[in-house]
């Protein structure tokens, strides 16, 4: 294990994420928030020292590849540090007076969960609430997928970091070279960020409002800065522009490579879009059935907020237009198996992801054939392509993880005294880095009831989920540790 | 396809069930409800007259095996068609005035779920609750392993109906004889079924009592002809004998063979009991803390309960002493896992069964070491052997189908206008074949006031869930028709 070198990376790492805190200090002056500027200071301050003192400890250390289980240990500290340098503003600016509950927003902003502790939200510093829907747009793509780029002036390869780290179960090679790899899609990421941000503000939203909705939109996060999320402007357009993003946000991004490369029948013919697709059709579809004449007087308003919503709960953003736990009951349901689903391999999205279900669909479909034919030998194919055994394996494991994590995380909130759907769906919302749930943590609702211990715990499912559960996992078994 | 023959061998069954509605008119002769009587003879005609023109018809037909589809096939008729049968006395008799209800109280009881729509247990006569629970006893070791015994008569081999029966993932071949095998496996029942009634005389409870609290019991199905199930009797003694008992039944049937045989070492040594009890002295050591000081005074009586609890969920009997939905949360959340594990393969449980949770999980730590070792090779050992990649293969399709099903009979529930946690534990607590749930099918309710279709479709959740949800699935795949 490279130690010193692990916490040489994260030290730059920490340099990159104190840099972006400029940003809400821009905000501040703008909005004549300027006692609030220190509180941004500070921790640029400390990753500035704790940067120069690991650049003085660590300057002599060999520039030697890391291992994958350095990756995989890399991965994990990233983003605990970054969550702990990033909740210093909310901290020490009394916005968020508690150290739990601060480390829990941040946590759950760069994991793009989007679940929040905060009561009153608008009452808040601009500057702060800007700084809190960043960790969404830096989470979005990966803290590390930024630091990819990095990388390769400290000599280190970092496809096993892009093996852990990339969403999704596979990465399909770009280029050879994964630094460019990593800068391709932040640029189609950035490209995505300018759009939404002009068609929002044609929608009538400020510089202010655009550009945290679209940082919460693109990172499928879903923090907001309005009490009333994105239903506050209660414009069809917006709503619309919204759901379109995070629908975007929620496909593989190397889909838009080919996009730019002209390769539409690939992205016509990729399974995974189109079961993407088809679930949210059939889903919007359904729910907005049951709404029409129940919520919703015309089929127009039930199809824009049942599409909204099942496209919020599907990218695992957690935007939210209505109070869906008045919905009737089918439309609740619908949006509550969705929440098992999650975004396509490669996107900003978390959850299972379409991919994983799509393969292990066909995997049972191939088990019944196998009881019919014994002998015969059916292969799961995924865009023409023939899936490995062992791929379908590691993605079995992966959902039978999921559930496992999934169970102790519902017991854990249960411990707390929680009710069965609070427990459950705050499991879902947080492991799947959903953001609202049903029960108390609906989308009027907020996480700020829970106790200490449960917001710790539930940081860790974020950051857990969001890392492919592997990958944090793993540092839990003993021959992780061995030599 | 050998229609013919599977409608022949159908009748046969449908002979044996008849004849076992000979035990409730003992009944009706002893309790002098001699108006009762006709409803029972005229099912018992029924199968005769058709059992008759079968033999008519079918005289002549080859008695050539069957093949793997006629099996799928026949045990999927033979669970429907002795739902139908066996409804009858129920519906003729006016104690079920609906065909939809007494249809699924039939197949709860043959499928050994327990879940009732009766409102009013106890004022029905007591030939009718002797036959409510004797569908338990017979649908407990399955009728089809039943008729193992008869098949040889008919010339037919009868392994790949264990195989698409018996319940697990695996039957380990005790004698190489299926009918051999169905018969002691029988005796065992039988024998069990004597022992536990003798308990339950001794602890104070009268013959007909004693019996049908033991079929529940051994088929782990949960009907009981008492309004508030086995609490009725308040009686620490009863209640630990159906523990036990409950337990004994969630057990593998092949380890009382070994017993016999004086094998203990396999029985030790045996992984999926080890790791059966392991979970029910976990889940009741953490409900019976919970529990004390806050709905029981004594720890003695936080154990009572919550044993009899967990072992009831556990073994997906449903027998229940306490209303479990007044327990604190934690407790409830315990419950709540368990219900999604099961009994034993090769029990009368249900569930995704503990041997498969115990393959997957460790499949989850291979996977999971595979990451640290990518090149390492990891084997699953159950027992000493090693796991082939097909069994694991099949038994993470199995799973994955479970979830799918689960889903799906929580959004039917759902479209009846019912709450979340109603939906998904009616559909963890049918598929699972448990009986009882959360909500508004809490151990003090039933589900009589479900709408009809939902009716209709649960008795398919049961049977899909008894018959590990391939054998059911498969007449669904178009391949399956085909030739």
């Amino acid at each position: 294990m490279n130690i010193l070198l692990i916490i040489r990376v994260i030290s730059i790492l920490l340099i990159i994420v104190s840099g972006f805190m400029l940003f809400p200090v821009l905000f501040a002056v703008y909005y004549g928030e300027f006692q609030i500027i220190e509180f941004f200071i500070i921790p640029i301050a400390v990753a500035v020292v704790f940067f120069i003192l690991m650049k003085v400890i660590a300057s002599d250390i060999p520039r030697k590849d890391l291992s994958t289980r350095d990756g995989f240990l890399l991965v994990t500290l990233s983003w605990i540090s970054s969550s702990f340098l990033g909740c210093l503003p909310f901290y020490l600016s009394g916005a968020i007076p508690s150290i739990a509950d601060a480390f829990f927003e941040t946590m759950s902003g760069f994991t793009t969960t989007g679940a929040s502790i905060l009561q009153n939200i608008e009452i808040l510093p601009k500057s702060i609430l800007f700084w809190r829907s960043l960790t969404h747009w830096l989470g979005g793509m990966g803290i590390v997928v930024l630091t990819v780029a990095i990388f390769p002036l400290l000599g280190i390869g970092g496809l096993q970091l892009i093996k852990a780290e990339a969403p999704g179960p596979s990465v399909d090679k770009i280029t050879p070279k994964i630094a460019g790899t990593a800068k391709i899609l932040w640029m189609i990421y950035i490209f995505l960020t300018v759009l939404q941000t002009i068609l929002l503000m044609a929608g009538g939203l400020d510089l202010f409002d655009a550009l945290t909705h679209t940082f919460g939109t693109l990172a499928t996060g879903g923090f907001s800065p309005k009490n009333t999320s994105a239903g506050y402007y209660n414009s069809p357009f917006v709503e619309w522009v919204i759901t379109v993003f995070m629908l975007m946000a929620g496909m593989n991004f190397i889909l838009y490579f080919k996009l730019i490369t002209g390769q539409f029948q690939n992205i016509i013919k990729n399974s995974e879009f189109k079961a993407y697709l088809g679930i949210f059709a059939a889903a919007t579809l359904i729910a907005s059935v049951n709404l029409y004449g129940k919520s919703y007087i015309t089929f127009a308003d039930s199809v824009r907020y049942a599409g909204f919503q099942v496209a919020s709960i599907l990218t695992t953003t957690g935007f939210a237009t209505a109070d869906y736990e008045k919905w009737p009951m089918l439309s609740q349901i619908v949006l509550f198996i969705v929440m098992f689903v999650g975004g396509c391999s490669g996107s900003t999205g978390g959850g299972i992801k379409v991919i994983r279900l799509t393969t292990l669909f066909k995997q049972c479909i191939n088990e019944m054939k196998l009881l019919i034919k014994p002998r015969g030998i059916f292969s799961i194919r995924i865009d023409q392509k023939v899936v490995s055994k062992k791929l379908v394996y590691a993605i079995s494991g992966f959902v039978i993880l999921y559930i496992f994590l999934l169970l102790l995380t519902t017991a854990v909130v249960a411990s707390g005294g929680h009710d069965i759907v609070t427990s459950l769906t705050t499991a879902l919302a947080t492991v799947g880095n959903i953001g609202p749930g049903f029960g108390l943590i609906g989308p009027t609702e907020n996480y700020s009831f829970f106790q200490d211990y449960i917001k710790w715990f539930l940081s860790f499912a974020m950051m857990a989920g969001r890392l492919e559960i592997y990958t944090v996992l793993v540092l839990f078994l003993p021959a992780f540790w061995k030599k």
